[in-house]
């Protein structure tokens, strides 16, 4: 047990009186959005609510979430695809491996829909496989349109289209105001991945 | 078990050639701060590192990461201190009250920075109780700049202060592009709290 509370009255439990699903997308070029739906999944865990992630182009590169995930019980799943960013320096896969690998994932994002039984389903950096191409915008307007009522929906990534950010109910832009790295920082474990 | 990868290759495991603590904050108006938070609190114990949460202003309403860090091992902790939020209707707390509780909670980030046994220290809405003058903005300056080397400072909460951003390595503004509650929409569980 390591949670406890400073001050001795009771605290207040909200409940919706009309609880319903939501369609929330995280985007912009800033630190913070993988991690804010990480942060909704534990949310989620803690109100005893079923979690499915699924990664985009993130299955090359070890992120500490993997092993927080595996650490937790079986209400939080993560599946990690992809075969890392498109385009960047060093990728060793073709356009038709990443999109290949992009709409595999999204046969598991249909198939988690269509069972219905988690009720936070994050879909991380898919935003960005749009831009990129690997998934098309009308796939994912599909994915957001067949969301059953009572789950959640997060979609992450940079370069959100105005047509998802139009379909959703809360959108957020992480903007970059500084970053470490461009002082020649490197990435640091469970801050950066 | 709950992770899984969809590619068959292995992947590649980052590892900084100069480890090192960083100062992070993430600020803005819009939805994601706390939750981006409580990511890199999960990243981290994906890592193995050690966990401090200390909620300023918070501890009146409960919240779904409360019951979700009660259920991981004591490697993460988190102590909501807090009579909500000064200055919204209906908060029964007067400013004295409000700032004794928020002198309280700093005592104990001060003591989890002296003591240097956790690798990431999170003082959620610190930002904002700095703006209500609940904490001051000199005590916050000397919380970062005695931050042990080793150890990863992250501030959470609304109308940083410039001398707060200045001197922190990465910051995030997060900017309310839309919120379900302004369509009437209540706060869900698992997504708003």
């Amino acid at each position: 047990m390591s949670f406890r509370r400073l001050i001795s009255d009771e605290p207040q439990y909200l409940q919706p009186q009309h609880p319903r699903g939501l369609t929330v997308v995280i985007t912009g070029h800033g630190k913070g959005k993988t991690t804010a739906a990480l942060g909704m999944a534990l949310r989620a865990l803690g109100h005893g609510l079923k979690v499915s992630i699924v990664q985009f182009m993130k299955g090359d590169m070890h992120a500490g979430e993997w092993d927080a995930v595996a650490k937790l019980d079986d209400s939080v799943e993560l599946v990690a695809t992809g075969r890392g960013f498109l385009g960047l320096q060093g990728n060793p896969s073709s356009r038709q491996q990443h999109r290949d690998n992009a709409q595999q994932a999204l046969n598991l994002v249909r198939d988690r829909m269509a069972r219905g039984d988690c009720d936070l389903l994050i879909l991380d950096e898919i935003n960005n496989a749009v831009h990129l191409k690997l998934v098309d915008l009308e796939q994912v307007l599909d994915l957001i349109h067949s969301r059953p009522a009572g789950m959640h929906l997060v979609l992450t990534g940079r370069d959100a289209c105005p047509e998802v950010i139009e379909a959703a109910d809360t959108v957020s832009e992480v903007r970059e105001i500084k970053h470490a790295y461009r002082k020649g920082i490197e990435p640091q474990p469970g801050i950066d991945y």
